[in-house]
């Protein structure tokens, strides 16, 4: 049996996952486990990951979940993916994981926080909660401060003025990608401080495209009917 | 020049690069970061870590942050670190990864989240908040949960089911260690329900001791420091 890569698109380490496999040509199953639907905490899904996170992976017999553990598993467990996504050089590589580290506590938090608790926690039966949302959005621009002025100095294309991208520059763009989801006057204004971001932002969808664009569809569909929610009410 | 280790005793992450570097012979100069004097945020380290988070190393011209990152380097540049800290099979490497990865958005959210919010703000300049402490707490129980029946189940004395243990076993025990802060019996009451999560923290400390407790001696020092404030309170 080959990989089988379990993940909703909604889910911004799930889209990660599954650009990364497209791009480097890795074979695999894509199962959805609907969020929205709580498929995730089913018995079925449970069998596969019992703490009901996507994305998870089943390789052969081995299973596997955190989207960052993923990465760096499938980066190793394929020959043919390219050194640049997760060097094997012991500094660069640590370079890698000091970021996708910093990525839990900064980023992540502060744009999973303010999507989650200002649109999406309806959709998941949980109820909006706009003082985290704004404490989210707080973290959030910090660390949007801290990418333009320390992550992407220098005048590399990638994260750690790299030439061509790591596992960290799909992880972090692709949980930007879901700031799409705000009301477009809202993210221009997170935005505009912070052209090299916007840039950079661009470089790892054209070093990624047509698998970036084909696999973020969902999510435009996902603004689309959440535009037109709001436009009802 | 040999390893620097930009560190406060105070935090737990930086407690286990400590133990880390003791229990296994690597050689390095601690260069303590006083974080309730504002130290990290000095001109000074802003040059070791322009981010101003501890812990930080120096190792020649190489500069890192981010505990997870820093413990898997060390793990791997020094020749003489046992395997079952950070395994070199892939597949037990994931699971160390998966881990640490779990640890951010889980148990550090909760505990960290927890002590600052209820205890710790002050120190450092912050107003206390009961309602994230609260919201913390409720995080915090849920992750001592999946520690006692996923990450601990089976028989053997680390996570994973590991006879020997790995730097996520060290990061995630020096994490719970600080809630050693809490009132005696609110701590007795979360711990109560998780008998292999108390067997665990033991078997760390024995496994890393002498020095797991000579690095906790400045934290015991702090409680001591806090309970005098609170009985003249």
């Amino acid at each position: 049996m080959g990989l089988q890569v379990y993940a909703d698109r909604l889910s911004q380490p799930s889209r990660a996952v599954i650009i990364f496999c497209k791009v480097n040509g890795i074979e695999f199953e894509e199962i959805t486990v609907n969020l929205a639907k709580g498929q995730h905490r089913s018995q079925e899904f449970k069998e596969i990951n019992p703490l009901c996170q996507v994305p998870a992976i089943v390789d052969g017999r081995f299973k596997l979940f955190e989207s960052h553990a993923i990465l760096s598993y499938l980066a190793c467990a394929f020959p043919g993916v390219p050194d640049h996504w997760y060097p094997a050089d012991l500094s660069k590589r640590a370079k890698v994981q000091s970021i996708l580290d910093w990525h839990h506590n900064n980023l992540r938090r502060g744009a999973a926080g303010l999507i989650l608790n200002s649109l999406l926690a309806p959709a998941l039966g949980l109820p909006l909660n706009p003082e985290a949302a704004s404490e989210a959005k707080k973290i959030l621009k910090q660390s949007l401060s801290q990418l333009e002025s320390f992550w992407l100095k220098g005048n590399g294309k990638f994260l750690l003025g790299n030439l061509r991208p790591s596992i960290a520059d799909l992880s972090l763009v692709c949980e930007l990608k879901q700031l799409e989801l705000l009301d477009e006057k809202d993210r221009d204004l997170l935005f505009a401080p912070h052209k090299k971001v916007l840039e950079w932002i661009e470089n790892v969808k054209n070093a990624t495209n047509p698998h970036f664009e084909e696999v973020h569809v969902f999510l435009y569909k996902a603004k689309a009917r959440l535009n037109k929610q709001q436009s009802k009410l």
